[in-house]
């Protein structure tokens, strides 16, 4: 788009990207880094992560370079010996990146990702790889946490509006329909996508006719097959008398209305009233859609109270996941040539090394257990959950598709005991250091106290 | 950038806005219509807004229009007539647009911008204007209460890591800037804005040489004029000595340590013990920076307990507002064809008509109230907010540098009265609806429930 036009994607990162990479080159560092990609904490009333956003990532590292503009930009700072400028133009990634894969579940402290490369294009690449990750991550958990509670109606994604920016309106269409949105009213993301496009009236068609019938019959008129009446713009319930008046209309043609939708006021209340109406009528099965400041606390509730619901659209909450609108997300370096590093931070613990998560289920096929490991541990009888997909800067995997996501999302839902999908749950997830990590962890840091905090 | 190669930003637009529109078309409905740009309430501990992102959405208004593979797209759905179809291909920005300018401050209920055009065109854009100026006014909003926190100690973004996406990224470099932020760490907002740019190092720097002091001796090297130290990586108070060291050296070579970052910890009284420890070597000018999740509150605590402060990097909680993620804003049909509309929805008021907001000031020149009144109307010694910014299609305004808007924003910040910019403000700013406005309101509500609202 307009706002793109001319410029990279590289230059999305954090100053210090830049002067960190120019001394590690004047320093002549070229050794090979680990860095690791992890969540901190879990936000308020959440117990897992839903993994997300790895393809657009991938798609950035394939094309990774800085262009003549990016490099001239950087000359004109006057920071930069031209060495370096020069230096910056071959860059391109040729390292090694192990990721859980998009749809699996995850928790607090499992690297998500863990890149190994020369140090300077590790560290390049933080600021874009944490944005690109915590996105999605963050949405596709919200997410997750409304497709259940609806207990199997059909959630559609209503967010572009109000999302932070464009590109949070299309990941968040994305995210959504990996954990199983029907999918969205979005447009560009069902043309990049291909996620079904859903959406007919708002109030302003109501409102630009002179009388709220002209424009329920005018919609009918155009979308014969596909209409779904906004009931709200004046009340609710004399909109609805006119709905029974269009369905029979449309009937007489040979079609039907597929419903109508619910925007403001009391929808337990209402969409009991306008239920018993359609059913006087011989509507029973006309579709009564919500809409309205809804999220997965208010969904619940509306179902607990016994509201007549059968399909969501879910907007701003969802987009900008808004009772917990960040992810304590951290990419740290945990290796650099072949040594272990950590730091000391108060609150910030990291974990040393590079790591692999290892997970156990119960006899009836349900998560037990994580285990966070090393790398090169075996745990006979667990499941390693992270995978190369990028070995040397080249690409070892297909393109997957967002059906196949889906499917991997159900099937770990699934796995998921209970307990960990409430929406307030009370019980944390075993996540549990091993041995090997854990003496490792214990070494470092001794060095590393005796070393640096003396006097 | 990669994502957006190929794909246009008039899909990012709900679904509904084009199935309205093929119902506009079919019905020959070619009508001036107005839409109205409003934010309905305070979201929690907010007394004002601050307006921004016009420029972005003027950019897309000068190029709006469909190309061919966003037609391709829409028929690919097998929703639409071909007649509609082709129609599109022609549709251009051909309306009006009167705007609050950025850098202003306004408040619930009044318009930011009014679009009057044909009523296809302001439909199909109600989507990305709200998207685009959602998110700036939220950003813009929070970085004013951050810079009124931290009482004149400059302020640098560090937000793009976690903001939802690289166009949040953006847009929070933008919009921090505006409001009065010194810079900030975004590399690709420092090239498409012209925003200073900052950053020194990470811990990862810090953690990738063998020993703390090897670092700090690297990066000085590579920087002498523009080396701050970050301190908390092993343990903060000894890091401190070493930057002690690190001083001198700079001194002997006629440089020097431009300062310090504390990122975690007890900043309070670590930036004193670190305060004291440089006066006591007689470096008592070199600068103590905080970051480390930090917002306005955060600031204001830290001052008021004492912080040994001297300027902060503010990420997260301003990229993606964390106390307040969104704004319920809101774009309404307020008139069509010559007629007043109006919704009657519960809990969403909207005022009928095309507006203009009436500041008065009090004899000191501090704002006093608003009134919210018809266009038309005139206020004698008020100053009306919103200005006409494209006319017919065209712009009638140049494109305005970020240093005008900045000094507008400091100009309007000191009219408004101290009560509204505390942290946790109590009163709320008169804005009161004109005579004629209410008249207007009372009279087309009257006609719209009787006609209705029936049996």
């Amino acid at each position: 788009m307009a706002l793109w036009h001319g410029y990279r994607p590289e230059l999305l990162t954090d100053f210090y990207q830049f002067t960190m990479a120019a001394s590690y080159w004047k320093e002549g560092m070229r050794g090979r880094a680990a860095f690791s990609l992890f969540i901190r904490d879990l936000p308020p009333h959440r117990a897992y992560f839903v993994s997300a956003g790895l393809q657009s990532l991938l798609a950035f590292l394939d094309d990774f370079h800085f262009d003549a503009s990016s490099i001239q930009y950087l000359r004109s700072l006057g920071r930069f010996p031209e060495g370096f400028l020069k230096y910056l133009e071959s860059v391109r990634f040729t390292g090694t990146v192990r990721a859980i894969p998009e749809g699996r579940i995850f928790f607090p402290n499992e690297p998500i990702l863990e890149v190994t490369a020369p140090i300077v294009e590790g560290q390049l690449l933080e600021t874009l790889i944490i944005n690109t990750l915590h996105l999605e991550i963050l949405v596709a958990t919200k997410a997750s946490r409304c497709v259940h509670a609806a207990r199997g109606r059909p959630l559609i994604d209503f967010s572009p509006r109000r999302t932070h920016g464009v590109d949070a309106a299309l990941k968040t269409a994305r995210s959504s329909f990996l954990t199983g949105f029907i999918g969205t009213s979005n447009v560009l993301a069902g043309q990049m996508y291909g996620i079904p496009v859903f959406g007919t009236m708002a109030h302003s068609y109501i409102t630009s006719f002179l009388r709220e019938m002209d424009a329920f019959r005018a919609y009918a008129a155009a979308f014969p097959d596909n209409t779904v009446l906004l009931l709200d713009t004046y009340d609710t319930l004399s909109a609805a008398e006119k709905a029974v008046v269009i369905a029979r209309e449309l009937q007489a043609q040979g079609k039907k209305l597929r419903g109508v939708r619910l925007d403001s006021g009391d929808l337990t209340r209402l969409s009991s009233q306008v239920r018993e109406l359609f059913c006087r009528h011989g509507f029973s099965d006309l579709a009564i859609m919500a809409s309205g400041n809804l999220d997965e606390y208010r969904v619940e509730e509306l179902l607990q109270s016994g509201a007549h619901i059968d399909l969501f659209g879910i907007g701003t909450r969802l987009g900008v996941s808004a009772d917990a609108p960040y992810l304590d997300m951290a990419y740290k370096l945990v290796e650099y040539d072949g040594r272990p590093v950590l730091k000391l931070s108060p609150g910030k613990k990291t974990w040393v090394g590079e790591k692999q998560v290892f997970r156990s289920y119960d006899p009836s096929g349900l998560m037990e257990y994580d285990i966070l490991g090393l790398k090169q541990e075996k745990h006979p009888g667990a499941e390693p959950l992270l995978e190369p997909v990028v070995v040397q800067g080249r690409r070892t995997a297909a393109e997957e598709s967002l059906a196949e996501i889906r499917a991997r999302f159900r099937a770990d839902w699934e796995r998921l005991p209970e307990e960990y999908k409430k929406l307030r749950p009370e019980k944390i997830y075993p996540v549990r250091p091993s041995d090997p990590l854990l003496a490792l962890q214990d070494r470092v840091r001794h060095s590393r106290v005796a070393e640096e905090i003396g006097s």
